[in-house]
């Protein structure tokens, strides 16, 4: 047996505590796979009395990360505090310039000073490992930069934070509107008081961020993407997406065009037959092509202490097995600059949902806006008639730009017998 | 940049050509990602002159893989040759006792000789990868060994055998016979002439003691294993899969039991909303259960030319990176005998058909033999009626053991009005 490892972990909320109790559950399996004992000797967390249910005796106690980071004698900064700067970014700095290597679960710290972030740990001649930060115990970020590392990643799409993913199954399954569910959601703790970073895409956006650069080999670029939560996604649109074979996820997608890295966050149809679209509830997935294993698919728990302390101790323990990988699987130094596609450019198919008056010659009216921006429909559903109210006329389209369907949502939303503003989700034809 | 990492390679068939070629053509990509070139220094096959589309001037040739192993001035030896004994042993053995990391595809050999070779391994101080023996490109040793490490894994199942996998799904969405769409598979190159090793399970059967000692911790065992293929899966009883809500897959699946290792191969009904149902094609996956991570899902291309030579370099690009990991990622000695359950104490629910003659009484006297075994019945279908005809009668049943059930087929083959030897099929009741 080697000498121990010697563990620093600050933050003991849910994961933090998650990572404690794990790291003493396995402690056997984990000194016959790493052939060294992994030892917590140093925490620090907000309040020091609270019960976590955790036995925190004979680990020595700090007030303040910071001075953790640099000064506790510890091999590995576990960072778990969260938040892109502050006490998070200013610690593991300070652990990385005192020659420890850091394990962090902060996406927001990686999405927005990951290259940064790299350069520092390569000039402290450390690792800086973040599994946990991307899709919960999905071994996502491994399997991209190292099970995958003969290959050049063509495009990347998943499904990244798993509270979108519960409400939009749960809206699937039950039919209710998004509100409610919403509110079910906060109740069961599937959701955060404020829901807005998860279901407004952000949370998403950031995980996206980071999948990119592993993948591309890029500088992490969160600025130049397109980012859409879920809150416009009704119970209607749901419904048609059945019925035309479809149901809609949030999707994180990353792809290669001829115009640069496209990066973006929406709620998209995607057929029931892919494999993306059996990924229900809580769960996430991540599906890659790549030119030589062309499509994988990993999908797992998302988030919850159990699923991310799995990701949080697995970098320990290949930190701990001597596996030291570079922060995104290239030299820092050599990681390009993102030349990011405009959005504009983007092509695809589009589903477009009008609330129209029921009167003689609507549709021909809307087929001709569709016709003089060259877009042609592809399927439409028409069926409740009324007098009185607004009736739903939906309509699929084949492939067109961005662009162009913005112009024709500009133009309908203007027709006098168009009620609302015009609902629109994209489609995405995976396989 | 560090020195060159110097490859030999022995074997050049679709997997060994394809594997010379995706070095070639990733070598910058390579480069980057390991801080030094990845040459082929070294190659051995049986013919020498043969065209096999990839560039072999300035390598070194040898004719015989062994001396190759032991002689070339080679940092790893890659075997593709295949087959448990012999030469590709004999080779394998040779450049680990040089002192030369093995990287290999060969299931056979890992699965019947991976504690010795383990051993072997660690008495020469090098590395032994085999990715590419499971699963194809599906990073799934990786996973199970580093990204899971934090875990203990409670059970695993997988699709591993993609020529298993394509009958069965061509079977379905054709509703043609076996005969019929093997051959047809024969054609196309997804089966072999001789598609005995495939289509009874044994080569699923190899891969599943590999994974089981992964994730177990305990030495191959191949041989205490049940092994069933899927020559008797018939049209017939494919339909009657999908009115009870299943598909028919061919699973490998091991678990701890209260008595010990259950591992086992062979087809089964599992629900289509489960994620293994949606796996079709020549498409692989592998499902595991960790005690803190939950289910994770990984799915992808099983065989063929680029998934597989995907593989080989992952293992190569460790290697180059300086991340190596124990064979089965505990010290050889430690690993555990298994110790394995009887096949008779599974605990499962069973689909059964029998072609019966329609006269008065029958499905009575079936369902006291049930009875008399205490198995109850869950479904049934009966409604082809004939009078010249054998007509089917078909159940699935509520949980009972293998045992059980086994006395009970034996005990309705005897009834005068069962007319074939009664079909069975194993259900697995996955979410």
């Amino acid at each position: 047996m080697s000498e121990p490892l010697k563990i620093s972990i600050a933050g003991l909320g849910t994961v933090g505590a998650g990572t404690v109790q794990l790291l003493k559950a396995q402690s056997e399996i984990l000194a016959a796979r790493c052939g060294r004992n992994l030892d917590v000797v140093a925490v620090s967390a907000r309040e020091r009395e609270k019960d976590r249910g955790v036995d925190l005796s004979n680990i020595t106690w700090f007030d303040d990360p910071v001075t953790m980071a640099r000064d506790a004698d510890a091999d590995i900064f576990v960072e778990l505090i969260g938040g892109s700067e502050g006490v998070a970014k200013d610690s593991c700095v300070a652990a990385m310039q005192a020659g420890r290597h850091v394990v962090t679960a902060n996406k927001a710290l990686i999405a927005l000073h990951g290259a940064e972030m790299a350069l520092a740990a390569e000039s402290g001649g450390v690792a800086l490992a973040y599994e946990a930060a991307v899709a919960g115990g999905i071994p996502v970020i491994k399997a991209l930069r190292e099970g995958l590392a003969g290959n050049r990643i063509e495009s990347l799409h998943g499904i990244l934070n798993g509270t979108c993913n519960y409400i939009l199954t749960t809206m699937r399954e039950t039919g209710r509107a998004f509100d409610d569910v919403l509110f079910e959601a906060q109740e069961l703790g599937y959701a955060e008081a404020d829901p807005s970073f998860d279901i407004d895409g952000v949370d998403a956006a950031h995980k996206l961020a980071i999948l990119t650069s592993v993948s591309f080999g890029t500088e992490v670029d969160f600025d130049s993407m397109h980012v859409e939560g879920i809150r416009h996604v009704a119970a209607e649109d749901i419904e048609y997406a059945g019925e035309f074979g479809y149901r809609i996820k949030l999707l994180a997608i990353s792809e290669r065009t001829e115009n640069g890295i496209q990066q973006r966050v929406h709620p998209a149809m995607v057929p029931e037959s892919a494999p993306i679209a059996g990924v229900e509830g809580v769960f996430n997935a991540v599906v890659t092509e790549g030119d030589f294993v062309g499509t994988t698919v990993l999908e797992g728990r998302g988030a919850g202490a159990g699923p991310t302390a799995s990701a949080v101790v697995a970098d320990i323990s290949d930190i701990a097995c001597g596996r030291i990988v570079r922060t995104f699987g290239v030299p820092a130094s050599s990681l390009s600059k993102s030349s990011p596609a405009s959005f504009d450019d983007h092509l695809g198919a589009y589903y477009v949902r009008l609330m129209v008056d029921d009167q003689p010659g609507v549709f021909a009216e809307i087929a001709a806006v569709l016709a003089n921006h060259k877009i042609s429909i592809e399927g439409v559903i028409q069926r409740a008639r009324s007098e009185t109210q607004a009736v739903p006329v939906v309509m699929t389209t084949h492939e067109t730009t961005e662009a162009a369907i913005q112009k024709v949502l500009a133009a309908l939303a203007q027709l006098g017998a168009v009620r609302e503003s015009p609902h629109m989700i994209r489609i995405e034809n995976f396989r």
